[in-house]
């Protein structure tokens, strides 16, 4: 296949994590979420990077360092910050599935990213976080809509409001059909808008 | 295949009426644009009976008349009704794919109907409004965001703002792949949701 990079983004509970392994699988082509990227990211000294030169600042005078101290980047921006760069060297590097992290957002523009998205209605998005993921809740409904509303947050902070809207993605399915079938079904337009 | 009503959506120029047309087609099931809900309205009596009805209201007292005056519907609610009166027919009576008019939201909550959006780059539209619709604009860019506006303003005033976000449908395409690819692409999503 040309070379290609699939990003996936999910409503909480959609099974599309699963999802995208398995489309990973079908294309025999890399797979990257949060904590893979994470670690490469670490790995590849991108994250250190960024403390030391953080460090650095610091050790300028006190006037200067009260300057910068607002320039400091949080953790959660430097993690992000190195996330993008790993996204975009494998980008650079090779075909991959990459999944969450606003991988749409971080490579916009680029050619041969296809952008996909897994919907689920809230019913079997209960169902398989209570009986698949074992996640115990009070209220299904309250903690999967607070998860979704952080995972729209966290969109909005380190990319825009593109999140969940149909003119962001080349494709969004609604995974009731099964991970399977989801998956097949996606590598399917792959391939077909790849051109194989 | 059991009785299935799929309801497609889709951006100016994206070639979503050629590709619900293609799968129609492709399914062996009806097909109903705008156009044709509201020659079925017409000839069911359904808007003549909303004439007729505001009618008669105006030959009441003058007081009456004066209260109810503020009551008459414009001509173009009482059009979406009267077509929102025949998509609920057809959801009663047949399998088929319809065309815009706020279909996914008139049958909201009824099982068995599939929910299809057709998305595609503005560049593709731009092409596809010039070359294969032959339409004249100074500007295509803006010509189209005012057809994508006037769109979303119909769906936001006779429906809710749910246009165009992806929980709102069961799968949504661009339709770069190509209209016969895209079409086969969603017939095959709902054979295997409907199981067949």
């Amino acid at each position: 296949m040309k070379k290609t990079v699939i990003t996936i983004s999910r409503e909480y509970g959609s099974g599309g994590r699963l999802i995208a392994k398995k489309l990973a699988e079908e294309l025999g082509i890399g797979y990257y979420d949060g904590e893979l990227l994470s670690l490469v990211a670490k790995e590849s000294g991108y994250t250190e990077e960024f403390v030391r030169r953080n460090d650095q600042k610091k050790t300028q005078s006190l006037l200067y360092h009260l300057y910068i101290g607002s320039q400091i980047l949080p953790a959660s921006d430097m993690i992000f910050i190195a996330q993008s760069r790993v996204i975009k060297d494998l980008y650079n590097k090779e075909s991959c599935v990459i999944v969450g992290r606003c991988a749409d957002y971080v490579l916009r523009g680029c050619p041969d990213v296809i952008n996909v998205f897994i919907t689920a209605p809230l019913e079997s998005r209960i169902e398989r976080v209570k009986n698949e993921y074992g996640e115990q809740a009070d209220n299904y409904r309250t903690y999967l809509t607070k998860k979704d509303k952080s995972r729209i947050a966290y969109y909005n902070y380190f990319a825009d409001d593109a999140w969940g809207k149909v003119q962001t993605y080349d494709l969004s399915i609604n995974s009731d059909i099964g991970i399977d079938k989801s998956a097949d079904l996606i590598a399917q337009y792959i391939k077909e808008k790849v051109g194989e």
